[in-house]
């Protein structure tokens, strides 16, 4: 992940890494700030002064997890807008998730996602983290459209329908049994058809 | 909803109506076996006879709603592909939810199913019904693809495509700020631009 400027401490930073090991570990049903606590190498009254709850201590974490994310996805230039969006897919909705701890955490950012429909916190940190992927793939599209490499299709639809096949495909891959590969085809047909000049048409 | 034939009787039909209301009204957190009784409206002693948990009483549920789905997504004719493709995409991603008892179901359908990366019977279920709504918009795609109104496209991969984008569109609704409106558009041009031969390409 990338690093960027925040207002944490050294500690709070210790903190919100713990708690990601802690979630690739048990994942969110078993997670206690015990868990937390044993993947902190400080001492844990350090952390019981920060967070009180698991709660405090997730939503916290969610935002932490949103910076990385803003710091891997909002910004980059925008030469070669074909393959930063490619690229951007392939991170997003990859072919497979081969670390056992990269799946347990997909699967606890979901069950943290199921919280959002009762809790305003973790409602306003996926409507952010959907909008820095929303922006930054109309940036794209709209870049690509100036170079020529796209038609001159709606960037904000465009990106709101990726958007929503990259939520879609990670439920599909946490709930049922199929993999993402018909999906990352009809991905791959959507760019053709849909967004490139040449496409297959 | 449609009708068909089942193998549950009268009294387990009545339970999962039963069980419907209890949803739309409390929501999945909240419910218990109690409330589910208190929708119900023959001896509470049945219900409990039945089933002694609200995890088998919910499986069941689903399974049962499953039946519905089928009953009124897997069947139909093909004709007219163009127009039963919108309008399938038209009920499972409405333009708004102004029944405040369909909005809370939908939620309740979204707990449900951050059950299934934990829960075999769920993620049974929810395979099922994907399955379905797959099966069927590549049937609606085979079909316009014969007629000469949709192009020789991939059906399973146009159908997985739309799958996703369904999932994604009742994630962003009921976790984010955002409206479907864009995602609908992004669909439409969908449709313009990778499925009808008369597109506005």
């Amino acid at each position: 992940m990338a690093t960027m400027d925040t207002d944490r401490s050294e500690t709070e930073v210790a903190i919100m890494e713990a708690t990601y090991r802690a979630l690739c570990e048990h994942g969110y049903a078993d997670l206690t700030i015990q868990k937390i606590a044993d993947e902190f190498e400080k001492s844990k009254s350090l952390l019981y002064y920060h967070y009180d709850s698991k709660d405090a201590l997730l939503v916290e974490f969610l935002e932490f997890a949103l910076e990385r994310f803003a710091a891997d996805f909002a910004v980059g230039g925008t030469d070669d807008p074909e393959g930063r969006l490619r690229d951007l897919i392939d991170r997003l909705v990859p072919e497979s998730i081969d670390d056992a701890d990269d799946e347990q955490f997909q699967v606890a950012v979901f069950e943290l996602r199921s919280n959002a429909p009762f809790d305003d916190a973790y409602h306003e940190q996926f409507t952010k983290a959907d909008a820095i992927i929303r922006t930054r793939i109309a940036e794209l599209v709209e870049a690509g459209t100036e170079d020529g490499v796209f038609r001159d299709v709606d960037p904000d639809r465009t990106a709101s329908m990726l958007v929503a096949v990259i939520s879609g495909a990670m439920v599909e891959r946490v709930t049922t049994d199929d993999t993402v590969e018909a999906i990352r085809g009809g991905i791959e047909d959507y760019v053709e058809n849909h967004l490139l000049v040449e496409g297959s048409r």
